[in-house]
């Protein structure tokens, strides 16, 4: 089991009112007057800024080389913040979507409050009014996290962005977190040791992940189901992480998989993007896809724009009857003024979690489970779809999730596309990814040489060290490297070097791979028509049996 | 010129104040308490069935043949009246369905004010409430028309349900009337003359017409859609109205032709059908549209569970980016209870208006306009339509608009295709047809044959007649059963005889014809990878040149 230094990211940054104690408080007030929120948080930020001039200020007078280094890599930093804020509210959203975000966030409106452990039921407010959708904002310079499939935000508590409290989410969409007993059936049942991403707590959390593996255990069959929106060509490092597992999945089970590319979502959400982009972004995203070593026999990849229609509209036809306007704008804070192909894009989401969608795989059988990795704030979507499931009589998905892989920048947001300086994407040349990590990196460690020796650094809130527990498989390294950091025996500079070649090797060794993938190869993977074969292959653990009764914990 | 006798139906059963004004003085009140409208309602239903039985207590006392037919007739057609409203209420909607169309039925939710004359607009109420759509019930015991693509009835006048008033439509819904000016041009360009159904007012409004005859005279290409939705396996009467009319179209413009059959919409709309039973519907539907002579190389029949998906998705995803949910809601009056499907539906039903939605018949060309054929019901989704294709650059669609057949109980209501005593239906036998015409086809003749003779029938809302202004071509026949039959000298029973043999002349021809399409055929018809001619043949008058000036009105 990770050791205490190998702490997943969510215990980072951690502090003693939790976003969760404040959410709560918060939703049994009224909403403030968003343009006093506004004013109020600039005022903060402000603040924030002048006193971060004078922290450098004073550690400008240790001279030494690192020292100087750090502070300009905080100076950069701060620079990149800015930058990033900006992308956040104009590069990432068009004009008008903007503006209308722009106003949602203020007034609080993307933060609904999603219905608290309602598997298989979405409550409905008793007063409910759309145009006021229920806010989490505060009127105390404040803001609850926001995690939803377009938005992430670490909650503001007192002016300062929060890293995503996790064990909050988990509460909040009432899933289940992923234990030490449930990786060790996993692990008996298939007899793999489980991937670094599970052991190091990426993948945190599930929904009846033990059914998929009673399923395993009896061998019966199941398959993967994951997706990507293509909102640009190229991905970054953080696209990686579920396909990276998921190829991992489909590897130990020798399963079928389908990888579904939203580019009719992209579309819809992102105004400012042509048809034709999208559909090419879903061709490009393929190829990266590919790159990461699905097994072509088994995996079907489609463009939404392509495959949606027959047997999978069917589908689509009948979620969209069973899920109303009202469970869509609560679930996903919509206005009125969002379009209707936004309103009904759930049911395309959730189209894939049914298995008579996929004809050439599984016939019309629909009684086959999938079981869908994906990051944490894709829940929503499954949990409309799980409720769905029960009333059409197909079998619920089952989940598990990720965390996000930090940007640069820290653990309070995620990597994004359109963040160029503080995301690592997989077309990075090495000096590229040198100077990212170099200048933007967020360091866990102290302003000067002498005081790092003295006090250590704090990897858990060390973006290079982050990024190290997500690549480098070798536990005890792993561990090493956090007791040297925290001893004050590794400095920053060391850490970022570690990082950077690991990372140099990771991105290097894709594209190699991708380079290798041909328009040939992508067409026999999104080719609808191709008949797949849906069997699995079963582990050592496997009976055939029904599993037996749980072991009383120890 | 159709002569006063053969006056088209909206003027039967007209009243000093109509509707429109009625409406409008409406439109300006608050919503009056829906449980109080229900009882006042009930009451006055209640006081008119007390009437009627007078009435006929008193007709009891003339005791010839006649008038005896025509008071069991009258007791018969009140039966039926009372049998319509409770399948209305019960039939024709789905539980749950029924459940909240009866509460918006009270608060007059579905009749949310149309946007007036907002071609490329579609105007938003200042203080929009989601929860209360703008309302025209009423407080003094009446109801404005209802007229949605799922709902059509005649105002509530003192308790009375009125004929549908179609000149309110016009001005509702922002048309254009169907002139002689138009009908000229178009005999004159085509060298046909006009259909019975544009000669008599049936198809009695339009949009851009004019702009389809001005691309015909230039002899350059366009197409006709059109569609059904397959709620039931057979088809009645009315059903017929559009197809004939568009077979009539085709016939002269040897033009491509596209229906769509809205299976998925059924599906959605109506929470008792399966997916399977609207998808038969769709094919036993084709089998009846097929029978009405389409010519097969010009004709592409799709049921949108088939053939949704690829250049036609990719439609359906560019319009569901440009409508809102508050569009939706206030075209079609749809509440947050309603499904995400219905209210993402207006892009399935605007996509067939685009030309590269059919790349078998258009390639990718997007710049040919299509005419739409259909009745007045369906308005609003080609107003949104029309409003997307130029954000678009697409071409426009035109339509041309029917009214709807009456039901046999008279103009107030149209035929159902689930009231089976007050419609013809194309499957019914000659025994059939003679028995429901004789029993409840409302009369506009007298209680006794003396009165008859003395007093005269009313043409105008004699169903029977009607039905004769519909399927009977010779213009001077029609005018002079109108005249015998104003004057005395036809009585009810004979103007019955000629219906009920036109009639079974009709449906019988129709049932011979479709019980010689095969299922081959009907696969032809609906292949969507067959290549289709997409040429034209243009009329005598076309000179391939811009059109003329107008010419000033006579």
């Amino acid at each position: 089991m990770p050791s205490d230094s190998l702490a997943p990211p969510q215990r980072s940054g951690s502090i003693k009112r939790t976003p969760s104690d404040l959410s709560k408080e918060l939703a049994a007030q009224d909403l403030p007057e968003p343009e006093y929120l506004r004013e109020r948080r600039a005022r903060d930020d402000e603040q924030r800024k002048l006193d971060e001039k004078d922290r450098k200020l004073e550690s400008l007078e240790g001279e030494e080389p690192e020292a100087l280094v750090m502070t300009h890599r905080r100076r950069q930093s701060e620079k990149a913040q800015e930058a990033m804020a900006e992308a956040l509210s104009t590069l990432e959203l068009g004009m008008p979507e903007r503006i209308a975000r722009a106003n949602a966030r203020a007034d609080g409106a993307k933060t609904p409050i999603p219905p608290v452990q309602t598997e298989g039921h979405v409550s409905v407010p008793s007063t409910p009014s759309l145009e006021e959708p229920p806010a989490v904002a505060t009127s105390s310079g404040a803001a609850a996290q926001v995690v939803t499939p377009w938005d992430v935000q670490g909650a503001v508590v007192e002016g300062v962005q929060m890293a995503i409290d996790y064990n909050h989410l988990i509460d909040q969409f009432g899933t289940k977190r992923i234990d030490d007993e449930l990786l060790e059936r996993f692990e008996r049942l298939t007899g793999r040791k489980p991937h670094l991403l599970l052991r190091r707590g990426t993948f945190f959390s599930h929904r009846e992940l033990n059914l998929i593996l009673d399923r395993y255990e009896q061998k019966k069959p199941f398959y993967l189901y994951t997706g990507r929106g293509p909102s640009s060509g190229s991905m970054h490092l953080g696209h990686q992480i579920p396909f990276i597992f998921t190829q991992w999945l489909q590897d130990v089970f020798d399963c079928p998989l389908v990888i579904q590319l939203t580019d009719d979502e992209k579309f819809l959400f992102k105004p400012t993007l042509k048809l034709e982009q999208v559909h090419e972004f879903a061709y490009q995203n393929a190829k990266d896809i590919i790159a990461c070593g699905f097994k072509l026999e088994k995996t079907f990849i489609f463009s939404n724009l392509d495959y949606v229609g027959g047997p999978f509209y069917h589908n689509v036809v009948r979620i969209s009857r069973l899920i109303t306007a009202r469970q869509s704008q609560q679930t996903f804070g919509f206005k009125l003024d969002d379009n209707v192909g936004k309103w009904h894009f759930v049911a395309i989401q959730a189209t894939p979690s049914f298995s008579n969608s996929f004809p050439q795989i599984f016939g019309d059988k629909s009684d086959i489970p999938c079981l869908i990795p994906c990051a944490i704030d894709q829940d929503p979507y499954f949990r409309l779809t799980r409720e769905c499931a029960q009333r059409l009589k197909y079998k619920k998905p089952a989940l598990i999730h990720a965390k996000f892989i930090p940007s640069l920048l820290g653990a309070q947001s995620k990597m994004s596309a359109s963040a160029a300086e503080t995301s690592i994407y997989m077309t990075d040349t090495a000096k590229e990814i040198k100077n990212k990590i170099n200048k933007y990196a967020f360091s866990g460690g102290q302003t000067t040489v002498e005081e790092h020796r003295e006090k250590g650094g704090d990897p858990d809130v060390d973006v290079s060290f982050q990024y190290l527990t997500f690549f480098l498989d070798d536990d005890a390294e792993v561990a090493q490297i956090a007791q040297d950091y925290r001893s004050g025996k590794l400095l920053t500079g060391e850490l970022k070097q570690k990082t950077i070649s690991l990372l140099q090797d990771f991105v290097k060794s894709f594209q190699d791979r991708r380079a290798a993938v041909t328009d040939d190869l992508v067409k026999s993977f999104m080719d609808g028509s191709r008949k797949i074969d849906p069997t699995l292959r079963y582990g050592p653990g496997c009976t055939g049996e029904k599993p037996k009764k749980e072991q009383p914990k120890a």
